[in-house]
């Protein structure tokens, strides 16, 4: 049998187990001009717990009892068609299931051997790009700036600081525990990094850590943590919106500081992205990440939970911050 | 003598005349290589009130017990100066005095007639530069969007939906009473023009005006007036934060709703600048400015009022949206 996970509920505040539902079905065969895929690693990441809202975002929202998406690896198990054959490792933005039939299009052949797979739904992959082009088209570093980035220990977040030292930035990272501060003071050279659950000022805190003020903010939190950043950030300053997991489960509208002054009075730009919006520059971007990696200028880390079954716990736990790195469900 | 009015206080929320204070000075001799300069119009802006604060804002503050500042127009009395002569009109960031005296250090000539002067503390001045190129280089408008202007019947909004039109945009208004809505399409040709004081829910009244969204705003006052904004912007909106005079005699922390959510979905840029910012491009911009207003395609509105006494009520006034138009005191 073939298990497929469905949205069961649409999520009030933080996603629990109930918002899933687990069925299954038969493994499918497919017909002329198919393949049928065999699901090897699943991405579990932050955004998608927008698409479970009913309202819109930047992506269609997931339906009700329908298999949720997300970038998956997949292996070609059985080829009707003349571009794909047997063996063949593809990503794609693919649903929770163990086994589907898919025509092709908009998958991504990977190049790479079994044991070289999950940097394709990392650093090579949506977290790569994310951290590359929020970081080169919004914070427009330059050699020698002061570079914040918050969800510091997170997927992207580990990504844009490795970055940043390589453009000459000054970069202080912010994460939810000590393992993950010296994590990315020992793996991956962050110049000095905050944890702020037990920071009681966060504010002060970032004054101290960044002595030349703030010039460019990578975001992925939203929230307290972003005020105190803001509250620190020099004339000119770039503040790239990637994320804002604090916020994505309230459940009422969240307030804090108006920034309009804040902006105002540095002649502050914030932006907000979704990657596909930097899609004319894809190709460039995974190559200065492939070339790095390959010089080992960047690293990643990865969390990687085992069972297809564990998926919505691989998911639920991006909120409680269990993940160091990215989040990727093996099958 | 020379009457001249000092900063007595700094202002704790909304400015009073106590915080003026009105002195006197005999009126001083030039000496070789200055000018002897008679004030004939102040500039009083809604930024002032900032420069009255001790804290750091993009203008350094005022002193207390020092003459106030802003953009002025004088007569050349006296000069012992090759580079004016008796007679000259100049405009320049000047001190609240009737006479002072200069070296000619940031003094622009203005090559006009006495009943043509105030234009140049107005849309031919910083309110047309700000109102251009904040417009033009944040805004980057394009034919068929959609432009909302807060503070709309004010000395910059009624500039920036008169460029709009000219750019090709929608341009809806908003303003505080009946009069200067009416003035809004009347007289500054905006499509649609929204008064915030009787308009029970602003977000509504933004959709049905802008039935396809808000591509570029324009936001002179932040506030709950700018939520409501915000509430319909499209993917990839710009907002231009020139002012927040809503906010600017706020004494705690304005809250609102955090805009990072929405900055995020919809791909959105906000940006703050002052006029310095964009200073290369003065000389384009009045060029533009110029000949717009020389072919009736550009007009304004100014709200003068006479006497030296009354530079600091004007002031006032402004936070109470006394004025359609640049404010300007005659002395």
């Amino acid at each position: 049998m073939n298990k497929v996970i469905l949205l069961n509920k649409r999520p009030v505040g933080k996603p629990v187990l109930g918002d899933f539902k687990f069925t299954s079905e038969s493994i499918p065969s497919p017909s002329e001009g198919e393949i049928l895929l065999k699901t090897l690693y699943v991405s579990v990441d932050p955004y998608l717990r927008g698409r479970m809202n009913d309202s819109k975002s930047y992506v269609p929202s997931f339906e009700l009892n329908k298999p949720i998406q997300s970038g998956i690896i997949a292996e070609i198990m059985v080829s009707h068609h003349t571009g794909f054959k047997v063996g063949d490792f593809v990503s794609g933005n693919l649903e929770w299931k163990e086994y589907q039939i898919l025509n092709g299009e908009g998958l991504n052949k990977l190049n790479a051997s079994a044991s070289e797979l999950t940097p394709f739904l990392g650093i090579l992959g949506m977290t790569g790009l994310t951290a590359y082009l929020g970081l080169t088209e919004i914070g427009c570093p330059k050699p020698g700036e002061t570079l914040v980035v918050s969800g510091a220990a997170g997927a992207v977040g580990s990504v844009v600081g490795q970055i940043g030292k390589i453009m000459g930035c000054n970069v202080v990272g912010i994460a939810g525990s000590d393992e993950k501060t010296d994590m990315l003071l020992s793996k991956f050279k962050f110049d000095r990094a905050i944890n702020y659950k037990t920071t009681p000022d966060m504010q002060e805190a970032i004054r101290e850590a960044c002595p030349n003020g703030v010039d460019i903010y990578f975001d992925n939190v939203g929230g307290e943590i972003s005020d105190a950043v803001l509250a620190n950030i020099n004339k000119y300053a770039r503040i790239a919106v990637c994320g804002a997991i604090s916020l994505y489960n309230e459940t009422e509208m969240p307030v804090g500081p108006r920034l309009q002054p804040i902006i105002l009075t540095k002649s502050a730009t914030m932006r907000g992205f979704i990657i596909s919006d930097f899609s004319g520059k894809f190709p460039e971007a995974i190559q200065s990440l492939a070339h790095w990696l390959k010089e080992g200028k960047l690293t990643y880390a990865e969390t990687i939970v085992e069972g297809f079954d564990r998926i919505p716990q691989a998911f639920i736990d991006l909120f409680e911050g269990k993940n160091e790195g990215k989040m990727i469900v093996k099958i």
